[in-house]
């Protein structure tokens, strides 16, 4: 890649918050260092116009290189021999337009010496909650380091809890680890986790769409989530509470077409309740590495399906479509009348609220949910 | 029913070992009374000649009627009112010639104030492994008492552990319990339970196939576990160790089309191994009594498949049919050298074997398995 290239590239990824689609399909059409000409100059229509307003004047590319340069990473695009392959195009039953999250990063900031590409071919992801048990962070760390036994690289999103047992434990056991963040390269998140991270610079891969300097927000971690699923064949739940993030990276898995693995628990503990509905929703149950590896096809693109939905609700599951159908055609809804319009029990409400919401279809405001303009 | 009749099907419960299927035709051609004289005179042909030749002139059919009676207890056959509907007609994919379990009972020794058909139209089996963990036993109570303030009736085994914690618990509630035995009525088998079966009695019900004074046996355990199975619309596996009998169960209801539930536990806990296997064999992961009152519908007779197998290879799941295929024509082999063949891990197998088993296809000598004869 060419300096321009790179300088255009690094501008196009902070000037508007990624993933930005019509961003991509500009770069896509003109290449990178037109399209960064032309959102200088404004010379961009429509939504775009308005996605770069704020950030237009701030070109500190040539910062954000060498920020990058002096912790010994590099910015990968698509052009790339290492850009992975992802399976975005293959987006189950899902409006595109309606999410841009449903897109693939434009370019991915990338420390350590492993290939993107070669990690993704052969990778599980660990994930769950933050609030851990005992248990959970020894189950975490047994199925990352006999992953790492088998050349299978963990994926996970270098949070407290499980995410830092699995990778510890991959470090451990010699094995490939890869912490996907949710803000810039520099900002360590959490700061607890400051040596554990460079720990993984220096042994593995740290991936993440954000410019130096950005800080992780909620709504990055979310965004975060769809690339932890999308780099690993199959997604790992160790132990996730009845609202943990990581049923939402389950549901980016699952909507990419990725296999769904839940580890079980006491049903006593309140830090296996998401693990279990996963499992009655259709995540396969994993008690150790080799049901995980079993799992982890090549992770390339997947063919796109023979016949594509023509809207969105056909590629709803029986749930999904029976939460979908409680919603009325105005107004807000908590999940507790949720469920008692689709006749489903709460906790089984918030699986399927949660791919709808990935879907587009319905957006929830402080707790209350309603159906999405369409 | 008359005396006549009531002594004829006593003699009748105990000339062959049940079920037998071939005294159950005879007795549906020419009523009990004449089905027990013509066994007694030798009027009889083929296998059932060679089935009842053991026993055909022990007729203490009085004095069984008599033990009964002194227990407070009644013989209950197709003819009574109270006679549930079991679900052996729509048995799945087993040549049924080939194995006499997967026929019903000819007749139900019972002690209790309330009806069979009633118990088990709305009933659910807790079952499990004796080796229990206090993890174990804590959720078959939790269960068992949920299901009892829901009116599902809870049916086990009687034995130590699991079925034991259910059966308290369901008591303790105020809730309908049966116990299944293995052996006669005046046989309180194990010991230790003499008191809690004393208090299923009296508000319960006490079930068995097998007349005053038979001793539980090895396979009188597996055969009690069908009818476990058959008096409930699901069977859940509450903790099963790799090799627990709760699994034949398990797989008794999936022959008998009830459902089948398994509790998860700790992927560390050995006691939760056979409940693990269940669920990645496609059981239905269950936490709570909620989730096991959805899957006891009507317990009634399930309509007949419109397409019956015609080859009880056809009625096979994908991993049975590969355990099958790893056998040889001739010779035995053991566990690891199936799993070696079949390329499933040994603990896949295992489910596989037993169902496999029940569908007569292949038996176990000494540890050994081989096809059986067909």
């Amino acid at each position: 890649m060419s300096d321009p290239t790179l300088l255009a590239t690094a501008y196009l990824s902070r000037v508007a918050e990624p993933p930005c689609p019509q961003l991509a399909a500009l770069v896509a059409r003109v290449g990178p260092v037109e399209a960064a000409d032309k959102v200088k100059r404004r010379a961009v229509e429509g939504p775009l116009l308005r996605l770069t307003e704020a950030r237009h004047q701030i070109d500190c590319a040539a910062d954000d290189l060498a920020v990058m340069a002096r912790l010994g990473g590099r910015l990968v695009t698509a052009a790339d021999d290492e850009w992975p392959l992802l399976a975005f195009a293959s987006f189950r039953g899902i409006d595109t337009k309606q999410r841009p999250e449903a897109h693939p990063p434009l370019a991915l900031w990338v420390i350590g010496s492993l290939r993107l590409d070669e990690i993704a071919e052969r990778a599980a992801a660990i994930v769950g909650t933050r609030a851990s048990t005992t248990y959970g962070e020894h189950v975490a760390g047994e199925l990352a380091a006999g992953l790492a036994e088998r050349d299978v690289a963990v994926v996970s999103g270098g949070a407290y809890g499980i995410d830092g047992a699995a990778h510890r434990a991959a470090l451990a056991a010699d094995g490939l680890t890869a912490a996907v963040l949710a803000g810039g390269m520099d900002v360590s998140y959490p700061a607890g986790h400051a040596a554990l991270l460079q720990r993984i610079r220096e042994a593995g891969l740290i991936v993440t769409e954000y410019p130096p300097g950005l800080r992780p927000q909620r709504h990055r971690f979310l965004t975060r989530n769809r690339l932890v699923a999308a780099l690993s064949g199959a997604t790992v739940v160790v132990e996730a509470g009845a609202r943990s993030g990581a049923a939402n990276t389950a549901a980016w898995a699952h909507a990419l077409g990725r296999g769904v693995c839940a580890v079980p628990g006491p049903v006593t503990s309140s830090a296996s309740v998401g693990c279990h509905v996963l499992v009655r929703g259709g995540a396969i149950l994993v008690t150790r590495a080799d049901e995980v590896v079993e799992q982890v096809g090549h992770a390339g693109e997947l063919a796109a399906d023979p016949a594509r939905p023509t809207s969105p609700l056909d590629g709803l599951a029986d749930d999904e479509r029976r939460v979908y159908e409680a919603f009325p055609a105005r107004g807000a809804r908590t999940v507790d009348e949720i469920a008692v319009g689709s006749g489903l029990p709460p906790t089984q409400v918030l699986g399927p609220l949660s791919m709808l919401e990935i879907a587009g279809l319905v957006v929830c405001h402080g707790g209350r949910w309603k159906l999405a303009l369409r």
